[in-house]
C-alpha cells in the first residue's frame, strides 16, 4: 500500500503516519519529494485498512498494491482453470454452448426447446424455475416442479443442467436437481448466497451485476473459492449504461480483462444484454472472438407466448443457424467446439453427495 | 398499452395484431396514419405483456400507459404517506435524522455514538451487525451480538433502532431487536427477502440499488406493500457512473421523482454515496433542500479505527455541527425537525408481535 | 406522436389537447380508455414538437413514432450503404482495416509505421496533426506539417489517409492533405464543424461520443448528410461507464444496432476504448464478429516514446498477428477484407475539388 | 508519480525502470517488497508521461501523484476566488441567480422575461442566440439578431448578459454583445475554442460535459486560464447515467468536491439537468444548500410556445416563488444574495476592449 501526503505535510505529521504503518505490522518505505512524501508500507498488505489513513487529515491519498482478491487471481493461479461438468470442458481452449428457455414453464416447453438445442449443438442445457421479477404481479417460475423437468430432459439428452438458484434456503433443493447452480446479476453481491453455494461440491456459474465492476465480480467468486469450491464460472451479461437502444450494454472488454485478471472461465450472456432477439447473433459471435470460454443463450420454440423475456429469446431455427456460424468462428481461431458425449458420463451416475460440513443430505 | 407497428405493414398483418390484443381481453384502438398503424389496447393492462407483441416481426415499439407499480404510486394513494415509529415521525412536513456507527464494533463503541448523536438532535440510532462486504475477508459484522448493543442502547436513549438485514433466513432473529428493517443497496432486488419482510408488522427502510432505477426501486417497493406491509420508508443512497472523484453519485433528482410519482417517504444517505466524510455536509443539506424527509448518517467517535469505511464516518463534533445547520435549512423551507419523545412512547412497550400468517413468533 | 393524458383528464381538457393537434396540421386520432385517453397526432411529424404537448398540465407523456433522423435511417435508404474511397470499400460484406500512429511525430515515425502497417495488410493511413488534449501542457499535433508527413506516406503506399478535424476553421487546409475527415469523439456534437464537412466532396468518418447515444450519432450524421454529402463513415470507440479496468467501455452492441437502423457503414476503433495495448485483438476481432465494416487500429514502432497514447498503440509485430487473425475471422464469416490496389486509382490523381457552393478552393 | 512492478520482476527490469526515471530528470526512490517493487519519481511530474512507462512490460500500474491541472487547483490559489462582473459577485460567500429564457425567439419575448426575472430577483440574464441543436431540423437561434436583443436588455435592465458561444469564428461577433461568454457541455473539450476565449478579457462561465469528470473539468478551465483568462465560472449541469426519469443525473457532489479541489466558483443550471418543469425548485434549493455559487435558471413567459426545451423553463409566477425560497436558504446558510446594482457599473460604460495580443478589435 502506497500512502501519498498531502504536499507540506510537517515532519510530525510524517512521524505520525509512518508509526501506524509499523504499528501494523508493515515496514515503512519513505520518499520526500520537493512538494510531497509518499510512504510505502511493505508487508501483509491484507493487515492494513486503506480507509483507515484516508481518515488521517494530512492523507491525501491511498493506493492498494494487491489486488483485493488472491484465490480468484491469475498471480495465485497462472495457468487457466477448465471445468469439467459431465464430459464437457469450459475455459481453455474450448468454447461450450449453453441454451435453453428463459423460464421453464411446462414439461412440453422445455423439452421440445432441449430436443431442438441439443441438436443443434448445445452442450447443456439451461432453464429458470425460480424466477427473480422486478415486478411482484409478473410470472415468478414453476418451483419444484420445474426443477424436475429440467432434470428429466437433462437426463434424457445426456446434457449437464443449470438453473438460477435466488435464495440461501434454497441450496438443499436445487442441490438434487442442477448440475451447475447459476447465480443472477441481482444477487452477484448475495454474500450468504455465495458463502452456502462455496460449501458445496457443484460449480458455480457467477453471473456479473449489472452495476458491478470487474474487480467486484472476482471479489464475489472469491467469496465461493474461499470455501473451498474451485469450480467458478463467470459470466458477463451486460451493465447499465445511459445507451437506451439495448436492455443493458454487453460490455465485451470485460472477457480480455477476465483473462488477464483471473485463471476463472469467462461466458457471455448475450441475450439479457441486448433484450432483443435481432441482436444476439452479433453479440454471440462477438463474445467468441473475444475469448469467452462460450455463450449462454435462451431459446424459445414460440417466443411470442413467452411468460418471461419472449423478446429475446431465440427461435430454434435461429439457433442452428447460430451455431453454424459459432462453429466457423470457433475454427477460425483455432479453438474446439464442445460437443455432448454419446453416453451419459460416469459422474452424473453418482449419488448426490453431502455439503461439506455436513448439515444436510443431498 | 400502445403497439406501434413498423411502416407500411400489410392490412392481414395488422389485423393479426388486432386479434392478439382482443384475445387478451383488451379492446383494440387503431389509428392508421400515412405509413404506420398504431394500436392502442384499452383495459385491464397487467394482463397483456408487452414482450408478447414485441416478439411479432410486424411490431416496431410497444409502449405501456401504465406504471408497473400500483400501491406504491401517487395514483393509488395521493396523499403523502407518514410513518410514525416511536414518536418521530417519517414523511409529510417532517424532517427526521438517523444516525449511528456503519457497524457495530463493541458495546462501548455503539453506546458513545448513541449517546453523541442522541445529543446532537438525531432520533433513530443506526448500527450494522450484518454487514455486506465486497471482500470475505472483511469484517463481516457481530451478528446477535450486535444487535443487542444497538437494542440497549435503543431503550436507554429512547431511540427507534434500525439495523441491515441480509438473509430471509434471518428475519426472525432481527425482528427480535429492531424497530425498522433496513434493506441495502446490494439487496434491492432480494425479492425473496423483500417478500418476507412484507408479512412482518415492521416498517422497511428500502435503499436504492447502486444501478436501479427509480422506476424499480417503486417496483421493489410494491413487494413489501403488496404482502400487506404499508410502511416503506425509501432511501437515495448514491448510483454508479463514470464520476470517480466520490464512490457513488447521489440522484439528487431521485428525491423529487420519487415525491412526484409515490407517497411514500424518500430519504437520503450522504455518506455511503460520498465515501468521504469531508463531502458529508453539502450533501446533507443538499437532501433537505430538495424535499428529503430527512437523512441517514454514519457517525465513529473514532473513524481512524472503524473497522468498516472509516473514512465516511463524520466524528460526533461534526455532526453536531450538521445538526445546527440542518435546524435552519428546515426552518428556511418551513418544514419540522422531529426530535425525540421524552418518555418511550407507548407502543415501544409492548410485547413483539407474531409475523403475519404465523409460523414463528418474535 | 402518441400524447397520453393524465388519469381522469376532464373533457375540456381532452378537446384543448385535440385542438392543438388539429392546429398543428394533424389529423388526432383519440382512444378513450376507462382512466385515460391517448391522443395520436397523426401526419408531417415534424411539424410538432412533443416539449410543446410536455408543457401542456393534463399531459402526462408523449411518444415520438418516427426516429428524429431520416437520410441517415434504413427506412429512407433500405440497402447497405458501400463507400469507395481510392478503390477501398467501406461498407456491405467489406471488411476494411485502418492503422496508424496515434499522432504523427516526426516524417521518419510515420514512414516506418505507414510500411509496416501497409505491408500487414492496412488500406488506410491514419494519424493525428491536430490532437485534441485534455490538458493544455501535452503534445498538439504538428499541425499542417503533420498533414504533408501524412499525405506524402499515403502517396508512397498508394494508401488513401484519413485525419482528425477538430475546429471548423481549419477545414480549408486539412481538405488539401486528407483524403478523408475524422471527426472525433469529442466534436461529434460540434454541429458547425458537421455542417461545414457535410459542404464538401470528401468522405466524412464520424466518432461516436464518449456520453453519445447511438441515436445521437445518427441525428450528428444526419447534420452531414444533409448538407449533401452522402458519405459517412460511423465508428464506435467506447463510452463512458462505471468501469475503470478500460478507458471507456466498447459498446459492441451499437454495431448491430446501428447496422438494423441505417445504412451508414460502422467500424469500430479498438484503441481509444481499451486503453491498453494487451486488449486491442480480443476487441478488434469482436469487433470483425460483430459485423463491423472493419477497424481502426493504432501502430507505433515503438510505443515507450510514443507522445500521445503510446500504451494503447500496437507494436507492428503485434498488428501482423493481429491481421492474420481479423482474415481469418473474414472468412469465416463469409466476408470480404479489403486490400490495397496495386496502382493509385483514377480519382486520387485528380485536382482537388473545390468546396460546394464555392468560398474557397481546394 | 509512482511505478508498480509486477510481482518478482527480475534485477534488471528493476534496473531499466530506475534508469528510465533518472533519464527523465526525476530521482527514483526504490522499495523492495516481498513480490513486488515500487519505485516513486520524485522530481517534476510534468516531465514524466505515466503512458510510457505503462508500455513497459515489467510495469503494472503507473500512479500519478500530482492533480494534471495547476492554475484551477486549490494548492496553487488556496483562498476562493470571487469573480466580479457588473457590481455582481460570483463566488465565496455570494448567492447568485442568472436567469433568461433558453433561447431568443423574438425582441418581445427577451423584454418580457427579462423584466419578469430582473423583477424577481435575478442579477445577470440569459438567453440563447446560436443554438446547438442534436437535429438539424431544429431551430437554431437568431444569431446576431439575438445578440442585439440580449444587449438592448440587459442595458435597459442593468443586468449584464451571458450568452453560448459555440463555433471559435464566431468569438469576435459575440464579444461585442454579451458580457460572459458560455460554454455548453457540448462544447467542453473544444479545445480550440477555450484557447481563443483564454485571450479575450470576459469571463467565461464553462459547463460541464455530460461525460466528463470533475477533474476534466478543471483540465478544461486549465486551457482557459493557462492563456492568461482568469475569470473562468464552472457550472454543473447534469450526466449521463442509466437513470431515465430526467434528462440528466445533476451531479450534486460536484459541488463540493470542486470547491475543496479548485478556487473558481461552481454554479448548478437545474434546468437542463431535470429536462422537466416540476423538478426544477427542488434541485435549485438543493444546490444552494450544498454550496453553490448560484444557479442559472431557465425561464419563458410561455413555455408552451418555446421553440427549444419549453418542457424544462418556469413560468415568471414560478421563477418569483423560486426565489423566495432561495433567499430563505441562503440566509438559513449564512451567505449573501446577490442583488441588482440600482444604476450601471462603471466599466459596463467603457468602449470594449481588444483582444489581448491583437488581431482583432472588439
Amino acid at each position: 500500500m502506497i500512502i501519498i501526503l498531502k504536499p507540506h505535510t510537517p515532519d510530525d505529521k510524517i512521524q505520525q503516519v509512518i508509526d501506524e504503518v509499523t504499528r501494523a505490522g508493515c515496514t515503512p518505505h519513505v520518499s520526500k519529494g520537493e512538494f510531497r512524501t509518499i510512504i510505502g508500507a511493505v508487508g501483509e498488505e491484507g493487515q492494513i485498512h486503506p480507509a483507515a489513513f484516508l481518515t488521517l487529515d494530512q492523507v491525501d491519498n491511498v493506493v492498494p498494491i494487491m489486488r483485493p482478491y488472491k484465490l480468484a487471481s491469475r498471480e495465485f493461479h497462472p495457468s487457466e482453470t477448465i471445468i469439467e461438468i459431465g464430459g464437457i470442458k469450459i475455459g481453455g481452449p474450448n468454447v461450450a454452448v449453453i441454451a435453453g428457455p428463459c423460464a421453464i414453464e411446462s414439461e412440453q416447453q422445455l423439452l421440445t426447446t432441449a430436443r431442438a438445442v441439443h441438436e443443434a449443438g448445445a452442450v447443456m442445457l439451461r432453464g429458470g424455475a425460480f424466477k427473480p421479477r422486478s415486478s411482484p404481479y409478473s410470472f415468478q417460475g414453476l418451483g419444484e416442479e420445474g426443477l424436475k423437468y429440467l432434470r428429466a430432459a437433462g437426463d434424457e439428452l445426456n446434457m449437464p443442467v443449470i438453473t438460477e438458484i435466488t435464495d440461501p434456503r434454497l441450496v438443499e433443493l436445487v442441490y438434487k436437481y442442477t448440475d451447475v447452480f447459476q447465480v443472477g446479476a441481482r444477487n452477484m453481491q448475495s454474500f450468504n448466497l455465495l458463502t452456502e453455494l462455496g460449501k458445496t461440491d457443484k460449480p458455480v456459474f457467477l453471473k456479473r451485476g449489472m452495476a458491478n465492476s470487474v474487480k467486484e465480480l472476482l471479489m464475489s467468486a472469491e467469496y465461493v473459492l474461499s470455501q473451498g469450491n474451485e469450480r467458478v464460472i463467470l459470466c458477463e451479461r451486460g451493465i447499465k449504461t445511459f445507451e437506451d437502444s439495448v436492455r443493458f450494454t454487453l460490455d465485451i472488454s470485460a472477457v480480455p480483462v477476465v483473462r488477464e485478471n483471473s485463471h476463472l472461465p469467462i461466458m457471455v450472456d448475450p441475450s439479457h444484454a441486448a433484450g432483443k432477439r435481432s441482436l444476439v447473433n452479433s453479440l454471440s459471435l462477438a463474445a467468441i472472438a473475444a475469448g469467452a470460454a462460450g455463450i449462454i443463450v435462451e431459446v424459445h420454440p414460440c417466443p411470442h407466448e413467452a411468460m418471461c423475456d419472449g423478446n429475446q429469446q431465440l427461435l430454434p431455427e435461429d439457433f442452428k443457424t447460430l451455431m453454424a456460424q459459432i462453429a466457423a468462428v470457433t475454427t477460425a481461431l483455432g479453438k474446439k467446439l464442445q460437443s455432448s458425449p454419446a453416453a451419459p458420463v460416469p459422474w452424473r451416475e453418482k449419488p448426490l453427495k453431502t455439503k461439506k460440513g455436513g448439515g444436510w443430505t443431498g
